[in-house]
């Protein structure tokens, strides 16, 4: 976590608990008695109760203003809680601003959409790093005062190249990764370290279309709408948990390049979405599945 | 309020509590305390701040199978709270199936829609009444067992036309109005007495095209989309709080009747929606907005 | 085909051509000169190019009013254009009303609907007859002075009930068969002699989600938007050309109930606009894909 | 009309009729053989017929490979035409790009987009000016390549600053002006020598909410869906022709500075479709209504 993205507006920091446990009475009144305790202000409090296997989700986010507790104390506070009901707690601060390295191949719309929208402040993201396996993204990337690094890949050297990203990530203490139309598959050895915290955009309305080339496929089937989805990336290729997705009408007019034109701005859209939900905290994987909490 | 409509689907009673106040510390805590000391299980908690003018609205449902307090007690235990935090209070119960009268004119589309969805059991409600200025629906009506009265109008009975359909409604105690394309201008004093009670579809994206013929209008003024605006009626014709809107793409080959082929295929799904909305109690009023929580 | 439904607006009967050949230079200049010559007003003329494998695709539709070819002459007239292009040309006229038969399960949403809608005048169809393999839709249908047949089938009569059906379709002199939720699934052979005229609401965005129960599928699989399909029949299941498909919005909150409940919205509007668009005459079939013209 | 963008991609050269008259039989056989007669292939025709005022339209493209008549040729062959059915027609060719100027305030995301999608060759345009109040762009704007004027105006200073602009656009001999968020209320004497070449992005559904603030607006009465709507600029403010909207679903969540983040999403796209919808020559003015052909 580093500092705030200098155009990120200015607003008093606040504090996120994002809690998860077995559903019993008595959560609600306690979480929200201990931020209340604390001379917290509850500014929003959401809640999902997943009615099949009885799952409690929630996301409590406060002001910081007159909260009398440090980061430990309130670590402290919440160990009664963690233990009483069983439950796993993320607390995030709005004034830790995550570390974000952004990886992308030759198209660059999606990379360029994020910076544009990061700089408009709309991303609460410290972007460090821009990794590519092509060249053509330096002087973009270095106009928005973010570095960038070209690591070239074949088939003989995706494991090397993959671990020199490794490096690179790790060296850049980065927080979360987004795949802005990076084309290479991922190993799993890479993926697993980064599980929960690496956002892909896959350019098909999952499941439909998994693999390569969706809008070719897209337009073999001869769909009247395409779409885009935007999802965690685990081992098994387009299989992780959907964050959000989203589609446009299309006709018979449409070949595979006016699919591609038309996709590009749901790329584009859903992957800023799913991205800014990240970052704001609101999103809790649950099996491979996910609760988006509303922004 | 009375007994559930025949194919409304097993499931335990819920209470909900709509709160709304000025925001302040420990109304959360505050309030779901009192529900998990009754033996209350909270599924679902939902918030709202305004900025602006820092109200806050709350919404609390929880299960009633273990909950100890009967409903003259929970207000008894309410009170406290209403006091210390100046708040209004509304306590609903699921098992307490809000009586509802339908008003139509000629055109049956909503109607039917409404009728057909309560058969299924998509809305908590009771269906009383159906009052029409036109004799026309009285056999699709009497098919769902539904009362229906026929009260014809004309410039010069309005004012009498308006007494009668009142007292059907006070007659049978109805909770809820819903004008289903109901083409007559309802005076302020009939309105009075059901404010926030009462739900109009007007055909246009309000603001939009307000007033008579808004398909005219929308095709006059050649627009690409055209809407519907679920409303709380109020003294002032489409002026109340919007409920829901949604809207539909158009194009130049689709003259007046087009726009009200497709036109009618909106007022249906988003007059249902906020029916829906206002029976599960998921509506607060706040001046000229509403706050709709999530369903 | 048969007399028009009586809610038909009064409109000049209309001719319409339906084209397709490989893409040559001359077709448009030969056609419409061929409707000119007739003394036939094009009041419509749509026109598509495969950009792929030059497939050419054409529909034109003109005034009969001062028309002078009556439907021998027509055809008579066409012959050296089909002749010389090589070309496919169906020949439809507006007052010429496909007679339909629906096809039902359980679940009367589309059923009901596509009748609302007849009964409306947004369908040009003669529905002549509804089948169900359950008794439960004889009062609904009967009140739109529909002809209803109850067929039950098992798993062992599956064969002999198809033949019923066949006979019953064939006997009532059906142009057009619509599944609106018939959950059966047909037999190839069945299925054969109504290619191209019998449509299917698939409750899925194919190709995701084929086969059985896909709103328990698009639940496990945690997607954000759930949609329908309205296809062709084939003698693969679910694998026919796509007419028209629609998404709506979904979120964690939705149980399976919920998704059911959204998407059977989708489902009676996709249905009913894929059906108007065949009985109109704007669909070409094209290998696995449509042509669907403009409305 | 100068040459194509750089990255135009190659497909040959096609010639564009825009026609309108009213309805009379024979003009679609009469335009379609003069094209074959020169040895053009039609590759796309749309037409339509206004039936309140018996307008007709037709835009037909054609392949110029083959096509024996050079642009004068083509307009001495239209002659007899024009006079037969007294018709208004466009001759336009793609390979003739028109040259365009965008003006612009402080708020440059609707410029950045138009740039980066006519780097990738999603507009047939040659952008030759961008124009500005604010001195802000002149980096962004020159690393596409294209010259930056910067225009200061006080309330004092417009029918200057105005004049300036004027000039400008003449020296670069611009075919089209495109308002990406240009915040100045330009003069009917500005505006009428652009007349159906001048497109704005308003950030309103119109005709709801025009004027000054229009998320104020929006969020004042409380709408659940915000829209922005592209259209042709006339004397008459938020008055012009449109040509294209679109909305987003907005709750009361959002505050003004929500709606203004997914506003800008909405303005983005639709201000982009418009303006490539003009540039392929699909758009057509009809007293204060546009007839759109699909691209």
């Amino acid at each position: 976590m580093s500092a705030p993205s200098p155009t990120e507006t200015e607003r008093s920091a606040r504090g996120v608990l994002l809690v998860s446990c077995l559903d019993q009475p008595g959560i609600v009144a306690a979480v929200s008695s201990l931020v209340y305790g604390g001379g917290g202000n509850i500014v929003d409090l959401q809640q999902h109760t997943d009615p099949v296997d009885g799952a409690f989700f929630q996301r409590v986010e406060f002001e910081l203003d007159q909260f009398r507790f440090d980061r430990v104390e309130l670590a402290e506070q919440l160990k009664p809680l963690i233990a009483r009901f069983d439950m796993r707690c993320q607390v995030r601060f709005t004034d830790e601003v995550p570390r974000v390295a952004i990886l992308v191949s030759r198209e660059a719309h999606c990379l360029q959409d994020l910076l544009a929208r990061w700089r408009l402040g709309e991303l609460p993201a410290d972007i460090r790093l821009v990794i590519s396996n092509h060249p053509d993204h330096a002087e973009l990337v270095s106009s928005f005062d973010v570095a960038y690094e070209h690591h070239p890949v074949t088939p003989q050297t995706r494991a090397d190249q993959e671990r020199v990203i490794s490096t690179s990530l790790a060296d850049a203490d980065v927080d979360m990764v987004v795949l802005a139309r990076y084309m290479q598959i991922l190993s799993p050895g890479f993926v697993a370290p980064w599980e929960g915290r690496i956002i892909n955009i896959h350019h098909s309305f999952l499941p439909a279309f998994q693999g390569a080339r969706p809008y070719h496929q897209a337009h073999g089937r001869g769909v009247k709408l395409i779409g885009v989805t935007a999802h965690y990336v685990t081992a098994d290729l387009d299989e992780g948990p959907i964050i959000d997705q989203d589609v446009t009408r299309v006709s018979h007019r449409d070949d595979v390049e006016a699919l591609r034109r038309r996709g590009r701005d749901l790329e584009v859209i859903v992957l800023a979405r799913a991205v800014r939900a990240h970052l704001e905290h609101r999103v809790l994987i649950h099996g491979n599945r996910t609760i988006v909490f509303d922004g």
